[in-house]
């Protein structure tokens, strides 16, 4: 396997790369704006190794994305919440997408929507607002289905919560 | 080693992934952003084994990102030029390196800086000139040396063409 490092790139580029560009790191990071908080729920929903799920989340806790809290306190249960390192990245991560979206375009249309709360206008991949023309921070998207959404799609509980409008950073709920 | 693909996860991240995750894939489109078209330039700058890096061409040029021209034709030695689709990845490569600057900064400062030609604005993580407020597409970005490059440097080939100020998709002159 090729090393975690990239020692001899003296780049912005490849120090982030080496933080979340491993990977499943950035589908992680997808469900942690989702609202997934639980690793069993990540892994359900990644449909990964546990140990690699654990070896990425630990990655992205020791680089300050994720915070690890167990509650209740002492219980061993983890949940992984986002910080505001976390939440700075995602710009990055729908930029990325869009252009996933344009050049690799599912064939009946986009599987998920991205608006502005508040305006409802389209958020595009420089994560402006095509309505108000507005920067939007990933706490005032809302994420739908769109007409791309595979149907019936899978039934796991975090493809369930996501089957209606969220919007992102709040937490799932059961 | 993990595969490739991404298979049940019905979103455009994870496509985007299948082409440009893999480690190495975005500091080649890096370099090839920087100018760099021939494989062994290529090489030189990001110290890699020939097979990982003819690997991650192969992809690019088979998702459309670069495409393969022999100099002078069928010399067999290939320059690698970036298409529409490949010009288009740079608002996500840029806001990824932005986050790495921002998060995990060098000790002495940027190590390269991103300004809009004509009117000298530095340009933000979301591809927005900081002087007059235009989305600035990657041809109209020039890329400095910042206070934080390691004096001295590297002295391949790569690195000194990049020890003068740069406007992105020129290629490299020797």
């Amino acid at each position: 396997m090729l090393p975690n490092l990239y020692e001899k790139q003296d780049c912005s580029l490849a120090r982030a790369l080496e933080v979340v560009g491993e990977r499943w790191t950035l589908l992680i990071m997808r469900d942690a704006y989702y609202g997934v908080q639980r690793f069993c729920d990540l892994q359900t929903h990644l449909d990964i190794p546990r140990a690699v799920l654990a070896d990425r989340l630990k990655t992205l806790v020791a680089h300050g994305l994720l915070e690890r809290h167990e509650e209740p306190p002492g219980s061993g249960r983890p949940l992984y919440l986002l910080t505001d390192r976390g939440r700075a990245l995602w710009p990055a991560l729908h930029a990325l997408r869009s252009w996933g979206e344009e050049f690799a375009p599912a064939p009946d249309g986009p599987r998920r929507l991205f608006t502005h709360v508040g305006c409802g206008g389209n958020v595009s991949g420089a994560s402006v607002c095509g309505t108000c023309g507005e920067p939007v921070a990933v706490q005032d998207v809302e994420s739908a289905p769109g007409t791309g959404l595979r149907n019936p799609g899978r039934d796991d509980v975090v493809s369930t919560w996501l089957a209606e409008p969220k919007r992102l950073c709040q937490p799932m709920e059961y």
